[in-house]
């Protein structure tokens, strides 16, 4: 038997994470996210700790909607503190039933001392989809079929 | 047999779509999104043709990164014009594929007739997810017991 079975955060996460510190204005995270092509920043301090997670969606709901300037809104004042993180070790179906029953689109990945390592988004995930709702309508047809009798 | 078994587009899709004419303040567009908390505003002519499509990552490139006033900007300058659309009866799969290969996060789903039913988003995807990833990794697992000959 294999002994490794299982998709693994580290398998789909992005190791290169881009990081902006918190009195930073929130126009550099935009910036960042333009120029990198990617939904969110994560908030570092000084020395290296995760505090928080910017995303695009903190940029629309509380700054342009609220019609802050992003020139003298820091990050700190829009970020989300002390986001949920997750090992490069964690399954990647905890991961994603994490974001999806907490309804967020990015964790961070740390290393046991704390260290970021990597990011996971949703989009990661996303990758595979198209493969796997050809699995999923195989194993629903034949669920209809049981539940049907197997014929109509 | 069971005759259809494939999940099509209406079976995931939102039916209440939030719309926003191109003339409108792009901080509208931002208002509904998190009034509704969603990631796309589909942007509709006075007669109710799909015209465009405005996104987070819209507003986050094209506004806030370039220190645009929300108040003075229109949609129409920062929506993407002619947006890709799918059917209601398109599977899902071929959906989750468009949404992969176009880098698109959103897709307004429209009748035969042109007019706007429906939108289905990545996010509409990953609630399947957690279960499709574990499948997916029972797949894995047996593909790579027949490559290492079921042993190691």
């Amino acid at each position: 038997m294999a002994e490794e079975r299982i998709l693994l955060v580290r398998d789909v996460m992005t190791r290169e994470v881009v990081t902006i510190t918190p009195d930073e204005p929130v126009i550099e995270a935009a910036r960042k996210m333009k120029q990198y092509e990617i939904g969110s920043v994560v908030v570092v301090s000084q020395r290296g700790e995760v505090i928080g997670i910017i995303t695009e969606r903190d940029l629309v709901t509380r700054v342009v909607a609220e019609n802050r300037d992003p020139l003298k809104t820091t990050v700190r004042e829009v970020m989300t503190p002390n986001p949920i993180t997750v090992y490069d070790d964690t399954p990647l179906e905890i991961a994603a039933r994490l974001m999806s029953e907490r309804g967020v689109g990015h964790l961070p990945v740390v290393d046991k001392a704390g260290r970021l390592v990597g990011i996971i988004a949703k989009s990661d995930l996303i990758e595979f989809t198209p493969e796997l709702i050809e699995i999923l309508y195989l194993k629903k047809g034949s669920e209809r079929e049981i539940l049907e009798g197997g014929s109509e």
